[in-house]
């Protein structure tokens, strides 16, 4: 499983400033924080900064590989961003992400194949965001053909089945599962990588719903997760759901975090 | 969904110096604080009482109505104990549990037509608890049709998919969540109980485990949980899982939860 610490983006306070002032030593900090909780992945954000995306963002790649020895999810929209990105990583970057949308496919099909990059595809067409799961995994399930086509490898592809926000949309917890129950039934080898916060945008104590959310699509088989490591409950949530789904025998992982001090009593 | 509160059961040491001393206040204390943490029912549970089991088990029906307006799961494997507890129950009881193990489906049914019981079946046969979860759903839908034709409401049938323990057993939360996805697809009208803990016995800081164990549940559809209300967390997961399930339009119940101070920042 993916474990992508989601915390170096730019649409956070500390980390804009840390990246207006270049400040190379607060950015590695936030990765090493990240990986010694648990990331095996980081990802990389710059979009707030519109017109000095695609340097900031290669910035940020080369800042954080040079603290952490880990590969990166180089996230943006932006195919340009994205290329200037993968030219300075090391190892496989994930492409966080491609959509059926043509612009956005077209820009990001030749560098994702160039760099031999892992995908992440959204559920999204021309027509924006669908609402009902089945929709949604229709169209991941035409996004993954097209990949394939187009010489991606199936191994390398994962899809955002896309949080939309409680608070708002009373079925987003509902259509978010569904997608990811419908592809992993549609399709067993399919991969599922899921931005967990969203869902919890707008209310109280966002934590506790990302925890029960986090173990929720764990059971429904999601392979990779974008969160906050530093959240310790998340974490713990995390070991335990790999303990209760088989992946991690005799729960030794769980039984060894206890011992570090990583799970706690309350 | 029935949140069925589990203290009450003489496996817990006060509650057996209370059940022996045949203190009242202290039984219905435990009654009312589980109600007032959330629970829609209260299970009642002398197995280690043994040859006093019947007895004990009417008077603890008898007490914790006394003290809160609510119906009980009936805990016991004991014909006789249950019959006698369902003499004194007002309301429907749960009976917890039957299974297609003969003496104690004969013993079981008939009270339970008399009473008009609700009733939680155990995926569990003469030859006991089967390894796979294709062999559990199959009992279970043989015991479902089973209850039918012996005049049994489908809509009150409760199928328990037997939670064993991760520590001894790696597939533990595997074959548990394999039954209850098998058992919703073959019948989408069949109930699903869990009783949450076994899961973590043995293990450190049994209560994360049950945490992430209660939204997979959740998640995959069950109907009614035992578990301990007291533990604040298991509470807050509950909250977040109607939430994210849509069972909670827009969050409202968890919003007013966390104005109350039952959802808590850490």
């Amino acid at each position: 499983m993916l474990i992508i610490g989601e915390r170096i983006n730019t649409s956070r306070k500390d980390i804009l400033e840390a990246v207006t002032e270049q400040d190379t030593k607060f950015i590695q900090e936030e990765a090493i924080k990240q990986v010694e909780a648990g990331a095996t992945m980081i990802d990389v954000n710059a979009a707030m900064m519109i017109e000095k995306e695609s340097e900031i963002l290669a910035w940020l790649v080369k800042v954080v590989q040079d603290a952490v020895d880990i590969t990166l999810s180089i996230d943006s929209s932006n195919p340009a961003a994205i290329e200037k990105a993968l030219k300075v990583h090391r190892g496989k970057a994930l492409v966080n992400s491609i959509s059926l949308e043509l612009d956005r496919y077209q820009g990001l099909i030749h560098p994702i194949k160039e760099y031999d990059c892992l995908v992440a595809g959204l559920c999204l067409d021309e027509r924006g965001i669908p609402n009902s799961s089945v929709e949604r995994a229709e169209i991941a399930l035409n996004l993954v053909k097209k990949l394939i086509e187009d010489g991606v490898k199936p191994s390398d592809i994962y899809i955002d089945p896309l949080i939309t926000t409680l608070s708002t949309d009373p079925k987003a917890g509902q259509v978010a599962l569904e997608t990811i129950r419908n592809l992993k039934t549609a399709n067993t080898e399919v991969h599922i990588i899921v931005g967990l916060s969203n869902i919890s945008f707008g209310l109280p104590v966002r934590r506790v719903i990302n925890r029960a959310f986090l173990s929720m699509c764990m059971a429904l088989g999601a392979d990779a997760i974008i969160f906050d490591p530093l959240d310790q409950h998340l974490i713990e949530i995390l070991l335990a759901s790999h303990a209760i789904l088989g992946q991690d025998k005799f729960c030794l992982n769980y039984i060894d975090a206890f011992r570090k001090g990583k799970i706690k009593n309350d």
